[in-house]
């Protein structure tokens, strides 16, 4: 019955094009990270991350609206660095305020969505190097027909599943059928919406995987390639790993 | 029976002192690689990987016996390249050839260490900058009762299962429990050698994984600390990250 309404919403809105929003995760300590700043304002090659990744959903091509989840006192200073030509018009650019976990940022930000937004992206800035191209096989593949969509890339370490305190190996799962999930995700809105009040409504406050929100409703997830650059910025290693990729002219 | 057997086995070994034999596994074509040789001589910072990894089980200073396995062509090469004082002894450095597969090295390599040896570690040459510290920890771990111990680090990705063609989301495994395993993995020499005997018995022929042959023993598996440094080097990318990290002095 959900999935009936969705559909037919979606043909009507279809007749009209497709408007596509993407909301930007911007709103960590970066704390892992020890720089002693906020992680949307931590530096690759000189240009903060948050600018790094709104600048490659700019070069997508694909999006109308940028919703960045940002800490609340840096709001302005976000939204200067977000202001691209692409986000130039009315509504284009929104700075919403992040909350205190992951999932209450996503929620602040999906309301700062337009309600015209058939298509929403939920992106990491930690992921700023996710190349456009990427960013536009989402959108395409939930332009195709799919609900939701993620990227995701094989798992290439051998993995064991371990007893509660960690010291001792209970199994090994099969690695051939495990993928590593990336963002952007996409989503039509309804359905990222509505996985969202059904997470609220059970008390959920701290997921931080959208799609896994989304399979809850009963709704299936298409998987798409990623991307080796769109890796996650985390640890001060992952920050050595992407100004030296930089540097070596491997990311743009 | 065959628990009890192998402690009795250990208990007097132990009271002649503990002799540590460690496989090196430098077989590899190093195709993944692209660099247009064997893995074992891809250098970084100038250095082959498995004369890298030589000289940090050499630094661990619980090693007695090493034993590589190469390509048979390179055996020799491979030889000098391991040739380190802390191996200059009679048996105390042997190189075997390489099998078609990881499993058929490690076997292989198996009859190359000496019936004195009471612990055998697995390494993989691609974890060259694994520390002499992980190393020694893995040693003292099996000298302290553990039949097989392995070191394995959190799994920091956000992973699904997929279905056979890899295209939608079949289910969310719990990261929590999840493990990345490394190597050196330590175990004692003859569980290790009945884990590969039994192996040949089934017909397994591609075994990627002692720890895991070990477990279908029956035999416990402990995990300890991994470290960020033992990461595999497997792609072009992987090289590039050691080539930067070696630059920026953050390994050794």
């Amino acid at each position: 019955m959900y999935a009936a309404a969705v559909i037919v919403a979606w043909a009507v809105a279809g007749s009209g094009g497709v408007t596509v929003a993407c909301i930007l995760v911007a709103a960590g300590t970066g704390e892992r990270l020890g720089v002693g700043r906020p992680k949307a304002l931590v530096e690759v090659g000189g240009t903060p991350i948050v600018r790094r990744a709104a600048e490659a959903v700019a070069a997508s091509g694909v999006v109308q609206h940028l919703v960045v989840a940002a800490p609340t006192w840096l709001g302005n200073h976000v939204g200067r660095l977000c202001a691209l030509p692409a986000f130039d018009g009315r509504d284009q650019l929104v700075v919403v305020s992040g909350g205190l976990t992951r999932q209450q940022s996503v929620e602040g930000a999906l309301t700062g969505t337009p309600a015209e937004a058939d298509v929403v992206l939920v992106h990491d800035a930690a992921r700023c190097f996710a190349p456009p191209a990427l960013i536009a096989q989402v959108v395409a593949a939930v332009r195709a027909g799919a609900y939701a969509v993620v990227p995701a890339v094989p798992v290439v370490d051998t993995l064991v599943e371990v007893d509660e305190p960690g010291s001792t190996v209970v199994g090994t799962p099969d690695r051939s059928r495990l993928r590593a999930v990336q963002t952007p995700q996409g989503f039509r809105r309804q359905v990222l919406v509505d996985a969202h009040l059904a997470a609220t409504r059970r008390g959920d406050q701290d997921a931080t995987d959208d799609a896994g929100l989304v399979r809850r409703l009963g709704v299936k997830v298409h998987v798409i390639h990623g991307a080796d650059e769109a890796f996650k910025i985390t640890t001060p290693q992952d920050l050595e790993r992407a100004e030296a990729l930089l540097a070596a002219g491997r990311l743009r």
